[in-house]
């Protein structure tokens, strides 16, 4: 019998069923440096150990992106190495901070299922939940992909659909123990802009572009032990449908959410996935850029050092105008947007 | 005088010739995130602190190719500079495990010299040891190489080979002190087959492809402190015989050795080079792929917990099917063959 | 109002005005690691704890390179985000060493100013002091840039120039406390040459070349968190005068520093930044090759293990031949010459 991962198809999952998905990780500043590296992150509280000490933090913490990437790295294996599409996400919650050091293990639970008219894929939902090695949740969040099916004559399971929020609501967003932010120095952070300068409604073109290369997104994608094989491997892509490697959807995100940094330079920590969509495919030498769109403010209970934005992060194709391209007429996104992502952050009032 | 180093031609080895190689090298977490980014490698020993501790290790050790390359790096100034061709690799053992912090440096000592009839030629063999910054041995292997003579008229030395094993018996592998595999996580790991499930002559197609950057071997093999020139300069690739960057030889080992991660899951210790060939050079572009055949495996003396498998690991350019070439009907090796790697395991049973 | 950083333009500047730039930095092994792909720098006391100890480091430093790059790429936004022209450093001395886990900001002083003539542009002078969390100098530098207008009706200030020394005195150089090279190894360091086996005049060509990849120099310069605009985009790039994007001229210092080890290999603290020229600009595929020429000797007050050397530090692009170039006829730079760096290290006697 093989001894390689044939990875689960469609049939093979089960509701209730748990995968305690491989390789742990300890990730270190060799990983952050990396991470620094590919993007070019500047949020002050990731970059300094005496910054983010001052506001509350054992240390500077590591991009809140990067913990994502490697908690979602760990469930390629086991959920999503025969999926054809990644569908989307929901209810992401950040919890404790991940420092250097800090070892990041994954348990998925399938949630949702439901075989496709056709026959020949289905879709599949899963909650996952890292932790970090006291069992500390580091994120809790929703995904469901499109799987194929190997056996097609498999019986189709009952349809089972997870409720998943459209929204983290404000009093699920967990703020870091001791984090205050009453001191917070806007000068060192790069941006004088608090919760209160932003406005329901607000859109901020971010202006600048990165240039997208191919080992630049292979070096990330494979720090983040993801081995979604579209990424790799040329001799295939040359025989597939868009003749070029794919960059991992999350390549994207981090970069975005770099180049936000220039218009959002104090939201420093993502408290919440709320939903996410790869519009488009992403390949090297596309230019990214980026905007905003502030899609609703948040007071968080007790706090007067910190409010919530809930935020819309657009990736866009090789346009420098600050149209705010999203969708056309016909509802669908726009040719050259590649990520329309749901999120929410925190931020110094 | 010039100032430069102008390495060591043939005429200058002299038997018995003992070599205290520059640059002394602390290895940190930092290599290893740059090590993982650029080969992506899975074994869950080397990923995470909690996983190495929890089976005898004091953290997670540094990859033994990551070890290899440093060691290796550090001789190329003194012996390999003027190297025409790396012919091969015999006796290599791997001693101490190296951590995050840990100094190593290497020795080389000349116990072989073969003039070529040529003339112009001949054929230098190193004992080159890597220790760390107690003394301790992590490496010790021989390795001979083509270099030319300066001076074509220089006298032949009178010609010395030396005895190397085929291949380095069991009694010889160096099990890491405190290592005890009985509490071994197969589900962490990523894979369930262990030392038992594996017969000799077993072929096993590792699957996965990955395409070579300019940027990602040039970075590797600036990390290791390689400096052999024709990895770097395309003016002189330009003006040579493949009109291309060579890829160091060792960053296809890693690649490779990446690669046999699905497949080889739980082989998570290198603990002998038993032989090995570049059969053919790798360049920027090249898709590579991997298969090993399982070459004979031992029981370890006194241990229930741990065997040792010696393994083929082929890597190859640009071909999917898993038809495992190695050599054509003449014994050459087949075109695409990039490497012949022949090396010890250590598998928990 | 806009959100993002407009910069700031000619008009924005006053002399004696302090800006304390945002994102300090803790530097980490990581970011080591990555200089070291990035480069391949082989000074000894920056590769091993072990040996920088032994002359009397805490540990290893970080390359005086690194700590230039993070203290200058935290001046980009505030100085020369509207910059057309980087014109000349002056008077860099390079203070108490940097090492893993120290965290680096810095703060710049408007010293000079000077409008144009065509109304348009102006010189600023600004000299930058970079700190570690203790708040001592690591880099006290002085550059100027040439600054568009935003308003060319703004009033042209009063003009001012600073006295900036053409060369740092042997009496301001900062010997690391502590530092002693009288057991200095120079089998270890890779070089027999000291202080006294350099003569005034002396020109050493480096041999090696390494060809630059868009991706390491993005790669380094998000590192650096430097955010210049021409580095990054593609899309941009293609519209302007060159068509491809400008790779950031401390990247081509980086990496001809790394080159020059071969003939100046114990030379391995940068004390001093006389002036520099980035002569013209680089562009990936060029491959860079360097040369040095040895400008002037100083012996140290009261020393007798260490001496200084003033060196010109020559990058010129796609030339093997050892020819020296810098200047043509007509007293401009040759175009294929990169970099013209003025700098002086300290090295033992």
């Amino acid at each position: 019998m093989s001894k390689t991962n044939p990875g689960n198809y469609f049939e093979d999952f089960r509701i209730g069923q748990e995968i305690r998905h491989a390789t742990p990780r300890t990730i270190t500043s060799g990983d952050v440096a990396l991470y620094t590296g590919l993007y070019g992150p500047r949020f002050a509280v990731q970059s300094s150990d005496v910054y983010a000490h001052r506001i509350g933090f054992k240390s500077a913490p590591v991009d809140d992106l990067l913990a994502f990437h490697m908690v979602f790295g760990k469930t390629v294996p086991d959920v999503s190495l025969n999926a054809v599409a990644n569908l989307g996400y929901a209810g992401g919650v950040f919890g404790v901070p991940v420092y250097p050091g800090d070892t990041v293990s994954s348990v998925s639970t399938v949630t949702g299922l439901k075989q496709n008219s056709n026959g020949k894929t289905g879709v599949v939902y899963v909650n996952t939940v890292g932790r970090n090695q006291r069992g500390e949740m580091v994120l809790d969040y929703n995904r469901w992909v499109m799987v194929v099916k190997k056996d097609q004559s498999a019986p189709a399971p009952e349809t089972v659909l997870p409720e998943l929020p459209t929204v983290v609501s404000p009093e699920a967003l967990q703020v870091p123990i001791g984090l205050d932010a009453s001191d917070y120095d806007t000068e060192l952070s790069g941006s004088p802009d608090l919760w209160d300068d932003y406005y329901v409604g607000e859109k901020i073109d971010h202006i600048d572009g990165m240039t997208l290369e191919e080992a630049e997104h292979q070096i990330a994608t494979r720090l983040y032990q993801n081995t979604a094989k579209v990424h790799f491997d040329q001799v295939a892509a040359s025989a597939g449908r868009f003749g070029k490697r794919l960059i991992y959807g999350g390549h994207v995100i981090s970069l975005a959410r770099a180049l936000s940094f220039n218009g959002l330079g104090n939201a420093f920590k993502i408290a919440a996935i709320n939903a996410g969509a790869h519009a488009n495919p992403a390949f090297a030498g596309d230019t990214v850029f980026a905007w905003s769109e502030v899609l609703d403010k948040f007071e968080l209970p007790g706090r007067r050092d910190l409010g919530a934005l809930r935020l819309r992060l657009v990736a866009v194709r090789d346009r420098r105008e600050s149209d705010f391209p999203l969708r056309t007429e016909d509802g669908k996104y726009h040719a050259d947007v590649l990520l329309d992502f749901d999120y929410t952050v925190l931020i110094p009032r």
